[in-house]
């Protein structure tokens, strides 16, 4: 028997625009916003890198003013220009590949070129999902540019091919992406939860403005292909997801805050058990940390999560507001619901 | 059918001597030496926490001059003093009452109370196996007050009925200590490897003088309840076993490094996953690692491997013995072989 062909990302552009070209119609300029996005369940692995399927599912929480705005107009030079904050980048820069590689899945039949203009208000690949809230935002001022009428759902797996986790930042508040089951991706998407928590707050602790010396796609492939720990963390997915969800519904703060808090540490214990090790943190991401946990045990209720860089979001409660600030003055805090 | 009772410390005690009393011969003093040990693959968890029985092997290499030197005379107080680095320690201690309740084994019929001196030229408590050589050289120094006729396999029981890795503080250079399979731990205890390494040089970086706020006892039971990481521990420990064995017999020093240094990383790993985290390391410790790892980079051989304290060990070769010390001035270069 014919081992069948793996899918690519161009045949999901079919499955979704179907017998439709992509480009058929278009307007003069694309325009969108997309929030970045801080998971509370974090994503972490993929079970398929060419389509950034995920080993599991994830739940996110959007920051509402934290994210990319793009625009993108199509321009008379032979290839596609990237511009960010203000800064035109070099075409063999690997931001700029990433992109040309994700327009040219819409280049079918018609050449076209653009000039993609991107102002990101979060540092850039340091682990604040830079490269989610990159491709959400594309995703949505292409769907602007040309007129494509697509579900959220859609957009979702269009937004996941360029980047796993752009996945979640179409919405504002909670989002859970779907690991789903099938090959071809098709059931694995994010939807928004129906719940708000107005009290909930987030504080970014930014700890360095160095760039990763690692990206988060490399990380995680070697955690997923080197780590004997790594089989023990869809597990702890699976426990922290119905554990987090509940923890929404009825509102337990502590609940949410430590769970968030311990998904993030044991994403980050699988890759020191790599080799060589992989180590996000850096001596000022475990002095917060230290912080942190001293403060909790004298009262105050102030968790923390960490992704694919040295920073830390802090996971706290507007009561705290104050408190929280005063321990960490360089503290960003983020109001998530109006 | 009744549960058969689970074995008490006292019915090991038994088996080891038999009809005879521990006791029946006795010199005026007991004296002797321990020296501390490194595991360089790690000891984390116990099968069984009444007799220090362990999840896994371990293997360990001993630091010559480090160590306890413990002297034993009998007191005609009805109490046991003991002194520890010319201080008398409270009754109440958490180590007295270990020491207590250790002499109580081999007090049977007769009581007879002591004075037990220990004198230790490294930290107490704060993970450089301070209790490790303090219960093999106080097994020791009883061995030559009671003018004990035993094997080494059943010092290296005792030694571990007083606290686990005492079992392998019995002896110089390497040591493995066999997890065995029976109930009663009779298979459990420590040999020696048959191998020297005059090359293998042990620095000692400590990086802080206080004393760690979390045993190891409680740690280690804390991490095999409630870590879902701890369940690739016994994995990883198989794996790391052979591969340091055949990197002593090869003297592969980039094998045992990697490894050895893999191994603490993934025991602090499994912790990271407990809730509340346990988090041995402290800033200091993470920004030393930190240089290790851009040394290995640039070219230096140097590793490292950590226990439960935020202490680092480095790892590395005669040959660059003065690299080492000059990129770590506080280091305490540690010859292991004469």
């Amino acid at each position: 028997m014919k081992k069948p062909e793996s899918l690519k990302k161009a045949d999901i552009i079919k499955r979704i625009f179907q017998q439709k070209l992509p480009t058929e119609s278009y307007h003069e300029k694309g325009l969108a916003f997309a929030p970045t996005n801080i998971a509370l369940c974090k994503y972490w692995g993929k079970r398929n890198a060419e389509l950034n399927l995920p080993m599991t599912s994830s739940l996110s929480i959007a920051l509402p003013e934290k994210g990319a705005m793009t625009s993108i107009v199509f321009q008379d030079k032979p290839y596609d220009t990237v511009i960010l904050n203000d800064e035109v980048l070099a075409a063999d820069s690997g931001f700029v590949q990433r992109c040309v590689q994700f327009l040219d899945l819409f280049r079918l039949e018609k050449k076209w070129y653009v000039k993609i203009d991107i102002k990101m208000n979060i540092p850039v690949a340091s682990g604040l999902a830079s490269s989610a809230c990159g491709f959400a935002s594309l995703v949505l001022a292409l769907k602007d540019l040309f007129n494509w009428q697509l579900s959220n759902r859609d957009l979702s797996i269009l937004s996941r091919l360029g980047s796993g986790s752009a996945a979640r930042s179409l919405w504002m508040g909670f989002v859970e992406w779907h690991a789903g089951l099938t090959k071809d991706g098709m059931d694995c998407f994010a939807t928004p939860l129906e719940i708000e928590w107005p009290e909930l707050y987030i504080g970014i602790l930014a700890l360095t403005d160095k760039e990763k010396k690692i990206s988060s796609r490399e990380a995680m492939q070697r955690t997923v292909d080197g780590s004997i720990l790594y089989n023990s963390w869809p597990k702890k997915v699976a426990r922290d997801l119905v554990i987090i969800r509940q923890a929404l519904n009825v509102k337990n703060f502590a609940l949410l805050g430590g769970t968030a808090e311990s998904n993030a540490l044991t994403m980050h214990a699988t890759m020191l058990s790599c080799w060589p090790p992989i180590c996000y943190s850096l001596p000022e991401t475990l002095a917060a940390m230290q912080k942190i946990w001293v403060l909790r045990q004298e009262g105050l209720e102030v968790y923390f999560t960490q992704d694919a860089g040295p920073h830390l979001k802090l996971i706290f409660l507007e009561k705290d507001k104050e408190q929280v600030k005063t321990q960490f003055p360089q503290v960003e805090i983020i109001r998530l619901f109006d």
